[in-house]
């Protein structure tokens, strides 16, 4: 009941894919230097830098608030930000169902209403600490946001919609358009029936209180706590049930775990646990490198996972040899990220390195050096934060 | 008086550093492969990649928008977005004055209030594109937006503190605090006397409508016209009028255009004109490539100077061969971007380049090829942008 787990689909409680991730913390370096079918750059490449100046990341100074500020949450943006006329815009929701529907903004304001504070993850974060680097956006750790999303329930209007009994899986199509992989396509994803009917899946028309802006799905977007950040469609225009899976781009081709092109992969779903912390003491501008005096500090953070409640949080001054236990705090919801602090007294001047992990009540663990994949998707590996302890003023 | 600038300091009719800049359209490429004391590199480093993915680009659909919607605006922060108490925060003005003030919030707000569309630059926009490349935030051409800012003009405050005979520069500090050039600092700029009492420089304290956000310089930010976005400092603190020139490190070491670190340099200051596009068509997801299709095409976009009213905008589709006109449309303000549109009938399927480049009231035209210095700051160089004509569906 704690984190809201009793409705629609149980929550299972490790990642179909990966006995790996729930590892006690080992180093498993891979060292790839030629993969077949592998589109890999020790460098940043100019399609990467493309991508990573008009994508936001969020800045990790900004884990001190409970609610990511407007404008700091996270933003991966496949293609263009559509301009939706809200006045004309209609959602349209048919395929397996008894009564297809087409509503406007103003009628779907109109129904039940929830806001909940939501933990959104981009399924690619972590992606550029791989080595070999999967050439995509090359998010470090900065791909994550929490807002209060007001919307009302998805599955009220599937009821109202009368799912028939052909209905296996919801899918979800934004008004955004572009080429991917040789295609061009909308965003396209789908979920299963019982996840798509879980009582906390939102169709939200707000964002911390104000109407979506256009960047984060103006008129109405999908959220799917939970899930990484691609299940969240933006922009939605169709809702479809459908009576077979789909196998459309984003879910045949993209965010799938696989080793090699020519493997089906497994389909990336519930965010990993991850810890982050906010880079403790003053960067340096170019390196972002950090400096602090010799004094105690408490270093403070926010966990969370898919599979279940944050249990444990962990934190390492010298880079994951040795652990202590971080202080856990509230969350904003049982969605949303939870708060630790953790006090640090260094033994003296010197160079540090602090690591932080997290445990989820599922038993998962964050590994020290997650294993590679071929998208770089669901990449929870410990953050390490570089330090400078320097003598008081 | 179309422009606004009939207060305070007359607007220069040109860059004060660059006769190269006031060019007629040549292609002066550089390529410089070792220069001492330069750090560039061919690639993107860890340490851009480290900036690019905290700070914010204005992703180019947004042009669309006569004011840049909350969180699409471009975002540069030297150190850490700091979080102020806006109850207990007091701006406090010293220095050359008759009267030291110490105001709060408040006590801002209840001031003569002013509200101005301005557009904002990052003197480092277009970094990115030199070669070799400065090391720094690599923006490409993203660093832009224009808002609606609040506040009360600085020269009123002036006024009421009295800035004395010996008053030469007005030292702008903010509570943001790191390391740059090896030296803890916080985060410091001025302004000639003559520019800090112009009637538009203004002490915000909203963003088109609303409080400041804290990446925005939550409570308090100046925001000065026409200069690029160094000058706007935020988190402001302090204010003082100095007797004599500030030779702090954001003036003296940051922010000047120079060819080697020995040079003393020149100063950054007020914005070159540029255009920029809304790239037409669709994009590929990884390449940002823009599809369209076989028809005529609209081409919209917005222009702005630093050194007056944007007269004219020229277009290409042939990589800057051959330039036709578009048409100007209105802008927001006297201070902020211009809109314009040229309509475009590709002759027929294939690769094209377009290009677009802004001419400003003082003569001052955009380059095919801007000169290189060692910062990298106000390459205002043409927008490229390939696009692939594909025949209608």
């Amino acid at each position: 009941m704690r984190n809201g787990r009793v409705f629609g689909a149980p929550a299972p409680t490790s990642p179909p894919w990966a006995c790996e991730n729930r590892l006690t913390a080992t180093d498993e370096t891979r060292t790839r230097t030629e993969l077949p079918g592998v589109e890999t750059s020790e460098q940043i490449t100019p399609a990467e830098l493309r991508l990573a100046t008009r994508n936001h990341g969020f800045p990790l100074e900004a884990l001190s608030y409970d609610l990511t500020p407007a404008g700091l949450h996270y933003l991966l943006v496949h293609y263009d930000i559509p301009v939706v006329d809200g006045e004309s815009w209609r959602l349209r929701i048919g395929g397996s169902v008894a009564n297809e529907l087409s509503l406007s903004l103003e009628e779907l304001r109109a129904r039940p209403e929830v806001t909940l504070a939501v933990t959104l993850e981009c399924a690619g974060n972590g992606r550029a600490q791989l080595s070999p680097r999967p050439v995509s956006q090359p998010w470090l750790l900065e791909a994550v946001g929490t807002a209060e999303w007001t919307g009302t329930p998805l599955r009220g209007l599937l009821d109202e919609a009368g799912v028939d009994g052909c209905g296996v899986e919801v899918l979800f199509r934004g008004l955004d358009r572009g080429v991917e992989g040789g295609r061009q396509q909308q965003f396209e994803r789908s979920l299963p029936l019982a996840e798509a009917t879980r009582e906390e899946v939102l169709l939200a028309y707000a964002m911390n209180g104000r109407p979506l802006p256009p960047q984060h799905g103006f008129p109405l977007r999908l959220v799917v706590p939970g899930w990484y950040g691609m299940a969240s469609v933006k922009w939605l225009e169709r809702i479809i049930v459908l009576d077979r899976p789909f196998e459309g781009y984003q879910q045949a081709r993209g965010y799938r775990l696989r080793q090699t092109p020519d493997e089906p992969g497994v389909p990336v779903s519930r965010m990993m646990p991850r810890s982050l912390m906010a880079p403790p003491g003053i960067p340096d501008f170019a390196t972002r490198e950090r400096m602090l005096e010799l004094r105690p500090c408490t270093v403070q953070g926010r966990a969370w996972s898919g599979f279940g409640p944050i249990e444990r949080v962990e934190v390492s001054a010298d880079g994951g040899a040795g652990w202590g236990e971080a202080r856990l705090g509230p969350q904003p919801s049982a969605w949303a990220w939870r708060s630790w602090q953790w006090v640090w007294e260094p033994p003296g001047t010197g160079v540090y390195e602090l690591c932080c992990r997290a445990t989820d009540s599922a038993g998962n663990v964050q590994p020290l050096r997650a294993p590679w994949n071929l998208g770089g998707y669901a990449n929870n590996q410990v953050q390490r934060v570089p330090v400078v302890v320097e003598p008081a003023a």
